[in-house]
């Protein structure tokens, strides 16, 4: 699963990825489009979503984000893993609500990555994540 | 609920706020111990927890930090949040994993506080966490 | 000095912090640029500025995206300070090498602001810093 | 300078380190103790430490935080760089302050390392650090 992705379908490893990504289907995260070292995924605030002050939960917002930066990521047809993120939370998100979050890369160096991920509900800012990336050596 | 919480149950804000944790609960995620600027969490990682490389999502082991958190800040009885958080993946967790976190104030400064969290599989760390908290004004 | 920097000018309180920033004049630092929510500052590596394994100390390359961000972060007119920061070292940088940061709002949102500092040698990146700033009330 | 540090003097590393560290003695930076992943240094804050608010510059409070990160990361004894960090400003310093910074190892994995720093002025907290650590393959 590691040599070069030639000549498949552009992103296969993105779309196997979220394929088989149990967590962000059971989450209704959805990958709306994948380019190079860019994602942008959509998340739908539902009720068991929420948290004991009956907002988004942090964690799953930052989930959404996570999910974009690790399609990000892996857009360079390499296998990528999330070394570690900072997130700050702008704004509550309440229950209905559809958040999309936006993943850009920012640097790469060596076998690591540094991308920016934005969670908007409409335009307005929700979160800012940016997120670690580091490509393991097979 | 922004009142003193005087002679009420000890720590009755995060036992009401967990209660009401409608995310914690669809991830399993239980408080297992609270006290001054701490607490204790545990969540199983199950199927549907995976990510596309068959490793939990990190952002469901950052939810489960972010829970022991929201418990660790909460428990001085005033109404508090996340404001950010900075987490290093460790190790990664997989379905079946038992995962415990223990969240620590590290120090508090005005409104602020800053809280650590470890998440471990048994002995082993999986993730460090450090969460930002904030007490906004009623 | 909190009033609104109504008709002075452009940028006068950035332009007198700086004046007054003794510790970005003993390194040397510039600033370059600013506008709106960015600013650009320049500093050249000194003897003086490396660290035991000859590399320009990583905590002088965040003073100068410190020093940047602290320009943006005040362009608005209002005194600003920094809350804290994250920062990836990208690249060593030497002794002669001139740096380049450029800070850049990526949102604000009640007293609070998010800035983004770039901090390169010609087209090379050397750092990338996001830094969190608060306005205290007065 | 990589081999084994067998029987050589305990922590020759850190003390070659910091007698080669022309930033830190710039500073002023004194380490004071070193341990196993532990390490404590000193740096008065003196006038031309000061920004454009006549408070110590959130950069050298760092670069201080950095070098104490530095000694502890490099006490195993093998040639460890910092990949980043994240820092938390709880207090202003000012000049006449004595700050120290106590650095602790958190946890190593592979070739990463996390670890705490506080910056204390007396008993009071002034700024929390977490590094993140990288020995490079030789």
């Amino acid at each position: 699963m590691d040599e070069p992705e030639s000549n498949a379908q552009p992103y296969a490893r993105v779309l196997e990825m979220m394929a088989a990504d149990r967590a962000s289907a059971a989450l209704g995260i959805e990958l709306l489009e994948v380019g190079d070292g860019m994602a942008r995924c959509r998340m739908t605030v539902r009720p068991d979503m929420t948290n004991g002050y009956d907002i988004a939960h942090g964690g799953l917002v930052f989930t959404l984000a996570d999910t974009a930066f690790a399609c990000a990521c892996n857009s360079w047809g390499e296998l990528t893993v999330a070394a570690g993120a900072e997130v700050s939370f702008v704004a509550a998100a309440r229950r209905g609500d559809v958040l999309d979050a936006t993943a850009a890369l920012r640097t790469r160096y060596g076998r690591h990555g540094i991308y920016d991920v934005t969670v908007r509900r409409g335009d307005e800012v929700v979160a800012e994540f940016r997120g670690r990336s580091h490509r393991p050596r097979s």
